[in-house]
């Protein structure tokens, strides 16, 4: 495997990770003259704000995932590569992938978080996590699987095992999730399931500290919190878990929670490099960068958006929060920096130009909070509709997001309740089982052993 | 597990498989004053003819499938179970499943056809089947995966193995995959894999008789194999595959094709029930049906569709063709004479009306075929449109489907060129180990035994 790209002399950026920061980042560097090498483990760009929807079965995956060759379809001298990031080697200036390595000029990370389970195995096996296209497809199999497993299953316990569904984290993906599952309660669980007789799901968000959506407002956080139990959500704010055993959530002050549907969207932590210096790595593996997103420590090497930390930002001594907005704006701010570094101009630092965020909960329920204004409600939720349509990628998606809404939004429904998985072929199993044994480690000595074609 | 369902002195018919059988029958029993339970491995229906076009990244799998709950929502004494049927014990009037037993008054087959590997292990182990709508999707993952491999492999060899496809079947399915693919090289490649640099993929078409289509005219098939061969199709006619290994696929007549992606779409064979009697057994592994399609030899059991063979039939002798006309028109009947069953009236025998049969290559070219006329081309490609519009089920998808069309055939794209998977969450994999573990057998066994609630 190799990566297959001429040079033609001129300087390359290879980023890794096409989420908001990568995307914006090579997009921007359009016209640049730099030659954009984009590795991503999927073939698609996905949009995370509206992940839970794929879970609570209200849009197709499809709506939300853009393939990126589609997207830089007439784009010359630049390369997409399916491919994972392993490490990098920077006296070599040599980045080792799941596919081979590949020389770099100026290197980015920007390959965003993955769920963190704070080194709980039991809680990391068992839990769904809800942070990707394919675990929200997952998650949706899972939750109507487990509907259909209550009509016919042996025992009682088992039955309010697959009746209680378990949410834990609230902050956004936590709230957005409970609210579409109580939607999904409410408006299609006493058709589809007249079988259950008005018996129930219970839903339970789990929140460890005092309040949901630590990231808003005191106003906000009270505000979800009403709407959610308006709906029936049982909200348990101070309460921890401990362990997922024997289909039991365990909490800290001894009690316990049965259930079979164990969702996970407690925090995250950054994804990983090989060969970083350890130096480099800050709170939850974030990787460490000056106000010019520059790993620190390194020469040539970038990070932006969840996966770095960056401490110059006067306003945010303890780093921005992780937030699609931060990552555009830093991929922004790089692609402009990068065309200074080529023309030998001096860079300049990021500060981070705060937007607003908002929070939906259901139909007609949101919360908005801006600079100026906070709002809750129907306008907060129309808001959030609009801004989150504009942001979807391709007018295709724009079209379907917004039919899938409308049609919902009238029919009171979920209408993508497919319990489906797509049958791997025999030859990508065995794909997949021989890239998932090639670590790092084996790469350097691989690397360093053959004479691989770049 | 078990079913569930109190029987509240009605008749009950069970119906195995929600296929255009299945659903006619289910649909046409309401208000008949029978308890209907429809059991089905899959919770939702599935649109076979356009089963391909999942597979050629044309429209999304939700467009094509309707969840059988959302189906039946407002029917009274209707049940669904999601489960597979083992075995039938016709003495009790029992129904074993993945679930558990079922009692029925009236039990009908409608299962339908699985993918014939005529006992090639090597085949049924490496072949992409497309079958159903896990399989299609599957295929278009590894459709779009080579695609990707073929950028980055390492020799000349794997090259030439991921940009051959080779489709063995010379069938609807098989004449529609093809020129789908064909299209998608022509349109979508180009533009995608630039890297390519004209290198192309191949397309083998491969049917083992002497003509495409073989169930329409030879005009028809003459008609097709040039459309095909137009668009730049390989068509092979009388060759055939003995063997696949190495990457091969190995050929009659001594030589052989390298490829990576193998479509098996060559023919099919019923699925099984276990505990008929042997002689109730036709070709293909069909189910012996009367002109009622009562199963031979059995009492108040049927079957219908591409699962049962008739021979009762004065214009097929042989068997009425596999065809979604078929397994309606009987489906429709049934329920008529069930409701004559139950009124103490005689029951009606079967006779096929055919309504016509149509395939497609691709915009602007299909054929026709009715009993007054036939056509080809521009005018077919409409019909054949509008003929599929019209059978897909449901508003929304209708609507979802002409939209993707629209779309594609303005743009030239297939849009959803996505190479994702549903993260299995570890309950559903360790449920479905152990229903795997369940055979008919099994089941017989635990059926004596125990004393499982129904």
């Amino acid at each position: 495997m190799s990566f297959n790209i001429e040079q033609n002399g001129k300087k390359r950026v290879v980023i890794v990770g096409g989420g908001f920061g990568g995307l914006q980042l090579a997009n921007k560097l359009r016209g640049s003259g730099l030659q954009v090498v984009l590795i991503d483990k999927n073939n698609y760009h996905q949009f995370p704000p509206l992940i839970y929807q794929i879970a609570s079965a209200g849009i197709e995956p499809s709506a939300i995932a853009f393939p990126f060759r589609k997207m830089f379809k007439h784009r010359r001298d630049f390369y997409y590569r399916m491919a994972e990031a392993r490490a990098v080697f920077p006296e070599q200036k040599i980045l080792q992938t799941s596919i081979g390595k590949v020389k770099y000029d100026y290197l980015v990370f920007a390959a965003g978080t993955t769920t963190n389970f704070y080194g709980n195995k039991h809680i990391e096996e068992e839990a769904i996590p809800m942070k990707t296209l394919s675990e929200a497809m997952g998650l949706r199999n899972a939750l109507l699987g487990n509907l259909e497993r209550s009509v016919t299953c042996a025992t009682e316990q088992e039955r309010r095992e697959l009746l209680n569904i378990v949410i834990v984290g609230g902050g956004a993906t936590g709230i957005e999730i409970a609210g579409a599952i109580a939607e999904m309660r409410r408006y299609v669980l006493p058709k589809d399931y007249p079988e259950l007789h008005g018996e129930n799901l219970n839903i339970h968000l789990i929140e460890a500290s005092d309040r949901l959506l630590s990231g808003m407002s005191q106003q906000s956080s009270s505000k979800v919190k009403e709407f959610l139990e308006g709906m029936g959500v049982n909200v348990m704010l101070g309460c921890r878990v401990t362990d997922y055993a024997d289909h039991r959530v365990m909490l800290a002050d001894g009690t316990s929670i049965p259930t079979r549907s164990f969702i996970w969207v407690s925090g995250v932590r950054a994804n990983t490099v090989g060969n970083l210096p350890e130096a480099s790595i800050g709170r939850g593996g974030r990787i460490k960068v000056d106000a010019f997103n520059r790993v620190e420590g390194m020469e040539d090497v970038f990070c932006i958006g969840d996966q770095c930390i960056m401490t110059a930002d006067p306003a945010y001594p303890g780093g921005h929060p992780q937030l699609a907005q931060v990552a555009i704006q830093q991929g922004n701010l790089l692609a402009a920096n990068l065309r200074r570094l080529v023309r030998g101009e001096e860079m300049q630092p990021f500060t981070y130009r705060n937007l607003g965020s908002m929070a939906t909960v259901g139909r007609n329920r949101a919360v908005a909070e801006f600079a100026s204004f906070k709002t809750q409600g129907w306008f907060a939720w129309l808001l959030w509709l609009v801004v989150h349509l504009r942001s979807i990628l391709g007018v295709r998606n724009k079209i379907a997001v917004l039919f899938s809404w409308l049609w919902d939004y009238i029919s009171y429904g979920h209408s993508i309740r497919l319990i489906v998985y797509a049958r791997k072929a025999k030859e990508v199993i065995d794909r997949e089982e021989r890239e998932a044994r090639v670590h790092w480690g084996e790469d350097l000595r691989q690397q360093e052993g053959s004479g691989n074609r770049e």
